[in-house]
């Protein structure tokens, strides 16, 4: 079957746009735009059981993403990744019920893949030809290896201390590789000038309707390893934020197509101190997070000072009962090597957070020793080795 | 379903050895001992098509593998890696019919991960506490990763000039790591002196017979992929050689149960000039091969000067109308630009020694441009980033 997408519509103000041209922000308020489908022809001709017996990747939930034409998809086999029981961490914290959701299987070793799959399939769709983003490490990289499978044409801008092997494998694979003298908020201002002198279309997290529409495909994926039901709780490391929202997309759907009921997990928000807006904008109740100054931590991907998906992020934390809390760079390393040395798992430092974050909810007492936890490890930590080889 | 292991036979003698208790060479001649299992039964209870109904990983061929209780098995869901059509290679080549196996997508970023999933798994269901081996790096590694998910100790011997990669996750996962000044070779000896002093088992690559296990199941999901029939070539690069051996086993075992028919995939060895043992045996039409002096290549896992299944190599080569073949260290690293920059993929070192190889047996005239081949992927390139970044 072929998308059943019908059209976007903005988060905010609710605008209805159609989703066969090119489009970026809500075009009224600025804000972010969602793709629509048909879910109650959805409904009537998924078989969520059946789904799993398609092709082994995201794409097998081809009705529910935004591609029209099955050749248009760009895909390295991206998504499908397994949710671990974490039975030996469970040992040693003496609680009943983790889960690790490994996105380092994915392509370019992280859950970038997934989005970068679906933003590049539908601007090769779109017969765009020139991609741009700025990136804090692994999305340029997964930018770079989909544009080279689809022939298209990517620049990306980094921070000139983004992990080495994000560098390296951009410029491998062939993308135009700008190194900036800061944050990616700083290589976002460089992208969006050279987006406009070269004609590059910007593909920014969230600033554009189809990265979140791939990241979502873990929200389902989470569901059906459990046997269609969602985990108690979700604890996410949050940079820029497509990941959370999209999974609470996914459950919105997944509802609505009759597979799952009303729960949700709770979702959890894990940052660094260094790097903490969307906490701190969740500890002072507002809507909308201010740009968090001189960021710094070792794990690149939440090293992200703004987010401009930054409302849905906190709307989903607070309609879930979830949280938003900080962990220090030294809890990180702590953890990395507790992944590894008690689940055979090198996890990327903004994976390594979620386990330090559990621990403190466990003791804060927001968590219980029998909650069921997702913990999200987002890439592959030997991605990182120059970052952490001095922590460790 | 249970394992249907009935028992071990030497691939050289034929002697029939009980699965019960800890083996590893055949006692009577030395050689390697491979798991029997009872296909009659297998055949008659087990439909090749709902197999992949089942879970996510290469166990869900249970049946065919060697862990008699499933609650013994230690997983990390390795296996199930993607066959991937490489049709910007077939564009830029002008030839019909390419896949790559892409292993960069196992837990750990290799195929080692299916090797000592199942080595581990036994190792663990037999109560052994302490193993070991010899490394040229990612069995190392994918070693300390299962050893930790089962709590047992792991002992790695890599030589010191190993991906650092490599040497760091080995001891992230709480692997005691010796580097040794030389190659797998040398340490092999270490390893085999120290197993002696501290009663730790070797599982050194085809010393055990369950590593291979794990590896032929590669054989089993290509057929699967390709709608249960077998490529025409698939080109391996050869180390120790535990894959093709795997691969070429799992072929005889899917026609005993009706799953494929007498077609064989012609197997092509590649190996690197600075090591090549099995080619040069290949050429002087030996049974086996001399172990090669001074080794030395980027491409880490296949500098292995050499391997005890080399019999079992040369056999399959040769019985398939296959070849064997060198490529150059430039080879593979203008060919892992190439893999990157066409197909979006950072191959391992040996990884792109497939495609150089691709591209000699087209010009000599062994391939067509219509030859459907297999290029095995055995790792993520992200590891090797130290070997290579100096090359590209």
């Amino acid at each position: 079957m072929h998308s059943l997408i019908t059209h976007l519509e903005c988060t905010a103000c609710g605008l209805a746009v159609k989703s066969e041209k090119l489009n970026k922000l809500c075009t009224a308020c600025g804000k972010v735009l969602f793709a629509r489908y048909d879910l109650e022809k959805a409904k009537n001709i998924i078989d969520r059981d059946k789904v799993y017996g398609r092709r082994s990747s995201m794409w097998r939930f081809n009705e529910l993403m935004p591609i029209k034409s099955p050749e248009n998809i760009v895909s390295l086999d991206e998504g499908n990744t397994p949710l671990l029981r974490a039975s030996r961490l469970e040992s040693l914290l003496e609680t009943s019920q983790i889960w690790i959701k490994d996105e380092s299987a994915n392509p370019t070793g992280s859950f970038k893949a997934r989005g970068l799959s679906a933003a590049v399939s539908k601007a090769h769709e779109l017969g765009i030809k020139k991609l741009t983003l700025p990136s804090a490490g692994n999305a340029a990289g997964a930018l770079a290896a989909y544009c080279a499978k689809a022939g298209i044409e990517a620049h990306v801008f980094m921070p000139n201390d983004a992990p080495q092997a994000n560098r390296f494998e951009a410029a491998l694979a062939g993308a135009k590789v700008t190194l900036v003298d800061g944050l990616i908020s700083d290589a976002g201002v460089l992208a969006q000038k050279m987006a406009k002198e070269l004609e590059l279309f910007d593909v920014s997290t969230l600033k554009e309707p189809y990265r979140v529409e791939g990241k979502k495909t873990m929200g389902y994926e989470i569901a059906s390893s459990l046997g269609w039901r969602v985990p108690e709780v979700i604890i996410y490391p949050t940079g820029g934020g497509t990941g959370i929202v999209g999974m609470w997309k996914a459950f919105d759907e997944m509802q609505s197509l009759g597979w799952i009921g009303s729960d949700r997990p709770k979702m959890v928000v894990v940052q660094s101190e260094g790097c903490a807006p969307i906490v701190r904008a969740y500890e002072q109740g507002k809507k909308f997070a201010e740009p968090w100054e001189n960021a710094s931590t070792i794990a690149a991907g939440i090293r992200v000072p703004s987010a401009i998906g930054d409302y849905l992020i906190l709307d989903s934390v607070r309609k879930s009962g979830g949280t938003a809390i900080t962990v220090s760079d030294q809890e990180i390393v702590e953890n990395m090597k507790i992944f590894a040395s008690f689940e055979g798992l090198w996890v990327a430092p903004e994976g390594a957070a979620t386990l330090a974050a559990y621990k403190k909810l466990l003791l804060s007492g927001f968590l219980t020793k029998d909650s069921e936890v997702v913990l999200m490890n987002t890439g592959a930590g030997s991605k990182y080795l120059d970052m952490v080889e001095s922590f460790v």
